[in-house]
């Protein structure tokens, strides 16, 4: 049998073990893996693009266990009712090839995301860092919030989104949660001030929520020197969020260089440009920050070791509890190479 | 809520179908879609390679409905008490990009391997053909000679594998299923008088399961002119069956082949090889069969097209049963930006 995590039980599970504990634990996780980048089987995900949106399937394998996840990009869903993103995916035994865990993703996206996030900030942004604004406060915000604060100690939020409604909620929420929120009327409040930016929208198009002029302004405005980027809306081929030249600007740090170029910030930028990938910085062969009044970007587009690393840290903590169902997947005839004695044929008539 | 089947479902609907009528209809539905081909979105499928096998994934969309396969092979696992091939997979909807419908796809997997064989074998086996060699007696070949008999009114088989075991096994299955089975000492005994031979082996290497003289001996000896090979277990990197002058003799019809010649018999020509794609030869473009004596090879290597037509040939067929579970794999929060409203998250506590 497979085990399976449906949607209530993720939240359940998430729920239970609190939010920001599980959200630095699975930081250690991501950085674990991240650790251990080049032994992974790695390929750009595999998307099937259409009018309003994208199909991707995003594979990897560490040799033992073999993960992927499936998962949309639809923006237009959210004036539908539906969510913008979903998932789900599965963790295999390589040995065998079986499946070993299904698994809803859509929550368990959200968390690696913001883990993701908080991981490239504990190396980027500057220290002592105290306020980020979130341009964007859908579905991703949330969680973006605590994992920093969990990762990061960073309480003071600064916020904008083009949808007034989107900001209520996230008002509503963060401040259950404890936050201190200040809601702003332009992109340009909102990050004046702040040291880290995390931009989290989700338009299918090449956007500039941030200038490289605006970025100048709000920080002499702000008094602040150094600044982290942390953009995570442009993801996809033609749909990116930051002005080329703010890019050009900063130290830019990726996931997997062969998938950014075609789908993150620098996806017009030759690709013999100067980049740093993550894994290295976490050990250790490259230099994070490497001074107060920098301008690092972390241009995340999301890859499939995350995922990996979220679906590993579920299944290792499923054993013993209650928040998974056993599903009846896969085939097992008695003899392997009976499988057709798993249908229950009726013998033909016999004539007599 | 998605649609989820299991593996006793999956087998109860197949065997309440009745297993030739199914085949005949899932041939016809895998015609249907051969014949649009042109407009799938298509990739060769993408697979993790281990010691001891492979897990694919082997998505394609046609606009409106997408569908992937996760799908291992590993020979070894016969040895182990384990199926070589187990797999599942998934239908989405291309407008919103959320799942439809989850299956196991090891039985149905089975079934459209056989299905695509007959399929094929229908524009190419020679006319009037009523004896089929299978060479591999394994979890296959049930299922290739069912869809034989239904597709083409094949009933005599003539039956090798080098695990006597398999072959007793064969024999009880299909004597109790009407078929007139002969179990033979050899490939070559096998092969003769046969004007169909299926060869569904499981090495992962390169295997010389025939040979071009032994061919051609055979042919002479059972008085048999124009011969059809469907050459199913040659479908990974360094895995083939066939003798490599017996492939350059024949003509050899394909799937896809950027992925063909990756996977299949011909991975050792070069890529200009003449090859004919069997889905032109169905639409009318190109000719199957064009004499009694040709020889005429499928080189297979299994398509996402194929799991595709049978997971929609399934879906279709789910409406009022009982064949299928629902599933809470989606999060849907009722505001589609407040995914964070599903998790159950327990206030901070106030100081008061």
């Amino acid at each position: 049998m497979v085990r399976f995590v449906n949607v209530q039980n993720l939240g359940r599970w998430a729920a239970d073990t609190g939010l920001e504990p599980l959200l630095r634990d699975l930081t250690t996780e991501l950085e674990g893996h991240f650790q251990r980048w080049p032994l992974f089987d790695k390929t750009p995900r595999v998307g099937s693009h259409s009018q309003h949106g994208v199909i991707e399937l995003m594979p990897t394998s560490d040799g033992i266990t073999y993960g992927f996840k499936c998962v949309n990009g639809h923006p237009i869903n959210s004036t539908r009712g539906l969510q913008t993103v979903t998932a789900f995916g599965a963790l295999s035994d390589v040995d065998t090839g079986y499946p070993i865990m299904l698994s809803e993703m859509t929550l368990l996206t959200a968390l690696r995301t913001a883990a993701t996030s908080a991981m490239a900030a504990k190396v980027l942004a500057p220290v002592n860092a105290t306020t980020m604004a979130l341009i964007g406060s859908g579905a991703q915000s949330e969680f973006q919030a605590l994992a920093f604060r969990a990762n990061l100690g960073i309480n003071t939020l600064r916020v904008f989104d083009v949808d007034p409604a989107a900001m209520a909620k996230f008002e509503r929420n963060a401040t259950a949660l404890d936050f201190d929120v200040t809601l702003c009327g332009s992109v340009e409040e909102a990050i004046t001030g702040a040291h880290v930016v995390t931009t989290c929208t989700a338009d299918k198009k090449n956007a500039t929520v941030l200038t490289d002029e605006m970025v100048t302004r709000a920080c002499a405005a702000g008094g602040v020197t150094g600044l982290h980027i942390n953009a995570i809306g442009g993801d996809c081929p033609g749909k990116t969020e930051l002005d080329i030249e703010l890019v050009k600007r900063g130290s830019v740090f990726v996931e997997y260089p062969e998938q950014t170029f075609i789908e993150g910030e620098i996806q017009t930028l030759p690709h013999d440009w100067p980049l740093t990938e993550l894994w290295q910085v976490l050990t250790g062969d490259a230099v994070g920050r490497s001074s107060d009044d920098e301008l690092t970007i972390f241009d995340s587009v999301g890859f499939a070791i995350e995922d990996f690393a979220a679906l590993v840290f579920l299944n290792n903590r499923l054993d013993g509890t209650d928040y998974y169902d056993e599903i009846d997947l896969i085939a097992e005839p008695a003899d392997p190479k009976d499988l057709f004695a798993l249908l229950p044929v009726k013998q033909p008539a016999t004539i007599s």
